[in-house]
């Protein structure tokens, strides 16, 4: 199936509209896995192995403002400086918005603004495909259901689809060919005293990107064979944490997870690595920390970079050793 | 089944021999495994879940002499120095003296000397074991086979069955309950263009024994289900390799070997990680070599250290990147 079928199955009728008011705006959070989307069941369909779960970060994201515009092709603005229409960044948005001009065309201005640090390894794609989603829903005036906003945004980058809450967010593996019941929802837990540090530790090109990180670690990985049983058992566990609010079990499932996924990677060939020294620098500091009796963990994603759980308490003490530290409340 | 009773098994009535010889000598090279021994289908006998291929190095490992003693206990020396009777080296050497000494009474002065830095990671016990029960074969007049001594010297020490032979070694995992096939054999090939490099990174403590490492990733790692699998199939690319004389697929093969059980380790709870920094940096520093054409690969063991693989041709370049590391030839 594709991209353009299930996307005639969410908008239909609604695809022969123009813009109906004359701006759409939206901003959208990035967000941070503690089970990890790890491996795609359709590519095309960006629809994953198994289901995951993720925190909003509510003060970084990407801001989106669409105008309809009447040059000849769309123009993308990041962070207030006109992107190159060759390079990848406004091809993929390019390529993304002609699966909404099938039936009627139009050419957009689209302005960005993401607050995210290239350096601090925050996945921008998912908040920006997220806020794009939503903003062309305003503009257009699609009036549709965030559910379905997920559907249209996972299109566009997996994870997006889980970047249209702040919160803890569950993306639903789903099992229909068509994707129409993989999609996110949130769920209704705060956690006040939870505090995510985002640790900045390179801000190097990443050696192999996470897409053909995860092809290649499903395509040659022999020990992938029992990550969607690990992913399963985390989701649980997952639950029963935030059900509990049981600190401990959260960290201990979100940094064990994200061993798990990089355990894949280097067990692909040729080895995909994101450990830098000093990612295995801080982790043992972090192990250090925990084995004096001060409780964080963290989680790591295709790059270098690691985040923090803690609790809101143990800021200061934790700002000590990782001075660079980017500390943000989730609630 | 108890070790006691394989002993009785392989001996019978030479349990009941003193010392038949004023001494017994004989060295063991250590090994390194290509096709890592990871996991045990046994733990009282050391018996492995996977078959195991290894290189000797023939100038590395433990030179051990026995006599007969007339103190009350036996009289460890290691390198020259005598060896504190409750130091776990010689209570673990004791414990196992006391599996043959069931019938018969006698107390031994070992006297072993080993090649082998500390600061090298390379494994101790294996030449150890496998050279003690050689020098135990001569001083009791056994005349044991090699195979037999393999089993044995199974019993001190996993690895030590691949000890007793210089060159390629399997070691077969076996099926049977007292492990009466699971000992180690070596393979009729000779490759002098191989050169083994060994690149010392940490003389720092363990921070878990490979010991307790192996069995929690056997108990807590979900990724581990499929090592088995993995094994079996290295050891068919490693038999390959050495037939074809193929040193490409070797490396990849070892590398990717190793890299696969210490992701069972990374993927265990709580995490399991032999990597330090340096560990990190010197990985990257072989990934770019061969990004350059030159074709070195590694293997590393439960510890920070790593062994290089390359082309005996390659030595002198591989040098000046690597300087501390230790190049040995092995035919």
């Amino acid at each position: 199936m594709k991209k353009s079928d299930v996307i005639e199955k969410i908008l239909q009728h609604k695809l022969l509209q123009t813009p109906q008011r004359d701006q759409g705006q939206a901003f959208a959070p990035t967000n941070i896995a503690l089970c990890k989307y790890w491996g795609k069941r359709d590519s095309e369909l960006n629809l994953p192995v198994t289901s995951s779960l993720s925190i909003a970060l509510p003060t970084k994201g990407a801001l989106t403002s669409i105008i309809e515009s009447h040059a000849k092709e769309d123009v993308v603005i990041l962070n207030d400086k006109e992107v190159s229409p060759d390079s990848n960044f406004a091809k993929r948005l390019k390529n993304y918005l002609d699966l909404f001009r099938v039936k009627t065309l139009w050419r957009l201005q689209i302005d960005i603004k993401m607050n995210i640090p290239a350096a601090a390894g925050l996945a921008s794609s998912a908040c920006g495909f997220a806020s794009l989603v939503s903003a062309l829903n305003e503009l257009f005036a699609w009036q549709l259901t965030k559910r379905e906003l997920s559907l249209l945004a996972r299109l566009g980058s997996g994870s997006a689809a889980r970047s249209l809450w702040n919160g803890f967010v569950e993306w639903y593996a789903g099992t229909q060919a068509d994707g129409m019941d993989s999609y996110a929802q949130p769920l209704a837990v705060e956690w006040p005293t939870l505090t995510i540090g985002i640790l900045p530790i390179s801000d190097a090109e990443k050696p192999v990107s996470s897409r053909v990180a995860m092809q290649r670690t499903v395509e040659t990985s022999m020990l992938y064979a029992n990550w969607p049983n690990k992913a399963a058992q985390d989701m649980k566990l997952l639950h029963q944490a935030l059900q509990e609010k049981n600190f401990s079990l959260l960290g201990e499932t979100a940094e064990s997870n994200a061993l798990n996924m990089h355990s894949t990677m280097l067990s692909s060939w040729p080895p995909v690595c994101y450990f830098l020294p000093e990612t295995i620098a801080a982790m043992q500091q972090i192990w250090s920390l925990r084995r004096d009796g001060i409780e964080v963990y963290f989680t790591q994603d295709a790059g270098p970079n690691l985040k923090l759980l803690l609790h809101k308490k143990d800021k200061m003490i934790v700002k000590k050793y990782f001075p660079h530290a980017d500390m943000i409340n989730l609630f």
